[in-house]
């Protein structure tokens, strides 16, 4: 079985102040919120897309590190 | 099973005020509305083209990052 | 089952006034219309190529994004 | 299946005049004209090849984008 | 069925007199003329290698855009 | 069998205090963290991305290295 | 039926003088003339490697475009 | 059989005191530690990525040296 | 069938005077000549490797173009 | 059969003095030393990673060539 | 019947004195002569290596040119 | 059937003096010597990674040409 969830896109989320909401959206015909992941200030998560998430949603003040540059939110 | 859909092509687009409309559009024959997502003033959303959708508009003041370079609407 | 579509090179066009039309033609033996989207000035819209969609046409004051660089229309 | 049409390499053009034609001429045996697309003033098209277009010949006032660079017709 | 047709390598001619003659040349083991294309001053023609044709040989004053630059005829 | 795990992207994460915890979250329908590793100050962790492991979260100050360069937690 | 005849490299001639000559020569064990191609002055040839023809003369005044550069014949 | 394994991404650690520890964690739904290897001050490693091996923690002062850049542990 | 014969690499070889010799030898386990091509002064000829071709030689005043530059030969 | 051993990665080594030892260590579930190589002062080992070595452990004054630049031992 | 000799990696060698041998040494478990080749001064060589020779030795005063840059023997 | 032994990386020796050694060392279970070369100052040998040679170990002064760079032995 080959198995190349393995090569998903990242991208990285930094939390700039308490209570950043990453939100990760299903990739299926209804696309609905299906993981919530709080960040506090400072925190850093890594993320793949998935099987499962096609999409994610950051709320709150952060940096979103992509391949088209670092976008900040809330500026 | 081969998934490749973790490969899909994405996209940034950082709201600019509040009520951002991003839109995605059916990829079969008929194109129609399948989705939409509200983005309050400074939300992120890193969105992948999937199966389901082919194309993807937005609404009201907002920055899209593409592999094209970054194109604001409503200038 | 291998979905490729998604791999589809994508452009963006943005509206530079009310109206502009984004009309999808279709790829078979005949060569017709098989969907028209609206802009208003402002909105853009990121497409991909498509099992359906073959060719692009941009009617109205518009910027067109291709790996060519950016077209605008009515110049 | 696998449908690799929308892999196809993809062109542009610009009418600098009303009345512009694009002409698909088919790939088969015999070369023949399949479709005809007529541009207006500042309308632009973004054309793949297909499984029938293996040729675009453009006439009237109009910019034909390609790998090569940007070629004006009729100068 | 994979149609890898729609790879095929492609060039530009650009006429720079009316009556410019774009002749392809047939594959197979004898080198035939198979087609034969007119075009008048300024129009631009965008043609693929194909599976019937080989070579593609221009006749009359124009240019042709190649991955080695363009090259004028008849200087 | 071919197992193209060896091939899943890595990032770097150094602790630059002691009691950083490098979280593992899953890749399933759930996103639930798997694995916590804790790193003390001065510490160098490079983990893949796995079949597991779809996400990695850092908390406590630390630089986490990916290819969208070096990230500090914590400024 | 994969056909990836149309991905074969090509080189283009342009002839300096009248009665250039491309010779095509064959593939096989014995390497012989298969087709011989007569370009007056001014005249341009872009060709393919084939199935059939592995290797290609100019005789007479021309430039061969080539990945190489451009290579001047009688100088 | 096919075995790409000798493909896996590879690091570099070299230690810069007695007692580096190089621990190669587990791939599997545990990470475990699995294995680990000793290094004197100026001893250098050449490690790959393995079917059992998805994660390396290096503890000691040393440099790792990733895709990266090189990382002092330590400093 | 697929023919990658296609895609065999060329070399290209500029006379330099009447009689240059280029001088195919074989691929098999006997290492021979099996063609001979004489040029004149000025015949440039392209040539591929081929499934009979592994090397080629050449004598006389000449210049081969290969991906390590040209070489005159008889300097 | 397909074998793509010839494919692996590999690094140099050059010994600064007498008794360098380069470690080979296997790639299975038990990580052990299956090979030991002893170079004198100014020899040089080129070595792939192979189905049998996922690591290679250098002792004694030398230089080891990586995809990371050269590393040098005991400094 | 895919044949992918064709892609083999070639070099050059150019002789610089009468008698310079190009000595093919075979790919197999014992590594032997297979083909040695007589070059005069001035003569040029292509080589590909191919299913029987994994290696080539040059005797002689001559440019062997790779792709680390052209070597002169015998300096 | 496929063999894709030509596709093996090469180095290149260069003797700086008589009597230098090139020895391959086996790419099985057990790293033996199967074959040594001995050059004679100024001689060339370009030679590929085979499906029997994993390493490569170079005595006397010489040159080796590798990815990294040019290294000389006994400095």
């Amino acid at each position: 079985m080959i198995e190349p969830y393995v090569y998903g896109d990242y991208i990285a989320i930094k939390a700039l102040e308490n209570g950043v909401t990453v939100i990760g959206l299903t990739r299926g015909k209804d696309t609905k919120l299906h993981h919530t992941e709080k960040l506090d200030r400072g925190e850093v998560i890594v993320a793949q897309f998935t099987e499962h998430t096609a999409a994610i949603k950051v709320r709150g003040k952060a940096v979103v590190y992509t391949k088209f540059g670092s976008i900040e939110t809330s500026d």
